[in-house]
């Protein structure tokens, strides 16, 4: 079977919203705010490509991709002030690439050491998701 | 006082051989084995830059940074064949850019899953992290 219709990322749908809500489309991928905010801000960035990994990616694609992921980080700095932000691409199982972007507040939930999968503590209404949404939307544009 | 006069990164020698062993230097970057191999082949990618960031790179070298990160990539997969590489970027207390390239074997250590900043559980001889070092360089080359 084609992985491309199980995958989240290209489906969108039902199985994104097991996770994640779609912000927006970028030049090389869409932004995805993670429903899970144990880390106020986060959010994740898909390749437009069914890859699963980065170093498959052409060298004009992977900075592409690049690009959009700094220019969401400095959003979500400019929108939320982490004191870091920290990246992590694993996609052991699931074939597609994409990077988990988490911001880190100092002294706060998981300062200094790498973050969880997914913590599944911290959720938020719909409301809530809105609002966040919107002010990352402001602060890319 | 200088924060780079206390970087593993920037001073090498004892406070890189905590957790370390420098491979090479490549365009943008220095290639280092990890003393921690619960993953055959972990290395991290070090930016020649003393920067935070990624998002504080100007887009060429970023885009140099990530041309060696992913020529790494190709290597350890070369050298080592794993099922698929992890990256991860944290830096929350340590101010100095650097890729955690992990590659994961299916069904192993930490297969699915996030990876630990250093689990302290397999080091090798001097004997064997020099035979792993010469593998990865001769895939480099």
């Amino acid at each position: 079977m084609d992985e491309r219709l199980t995958c989240p990322y290209c489906q969108g749908g039902e199985l994104l919203a097991k996770f994640g809500i779609k912000l927006a489309e970028l030049d090389h991928s869409e932004l995805i705010l993670f429903k899970e905010q144990s880390h106020p801000g986060r959010v994740i960035v898909a390749c437009k490509d069914h890859v699963r990994e980065i170093a498959e990616l052409s060298d004009a694609d992977r900075n592409d991709f690049m690009a959009d992921v700094v220019k969401v980080s400095r959003a979500i700095s400019k929108a939320f002030g982490p004191a870091k932000m920290n990246y992590g691409m694993y996609s052991d199982k699931l074939h597609h690439l994409h990077v988990h972007m988490v911001p880190k507040y100092e002294d706060g939930f998981e300062w200094g050491g790498v973050f969880a999968m997914n913590p599944e503590k911290t959720f938020l209404t719909d409301e809530e998701y809105k609002e966040m949404g919107d002010k990352i939307l402001a602060a890319l544009s």
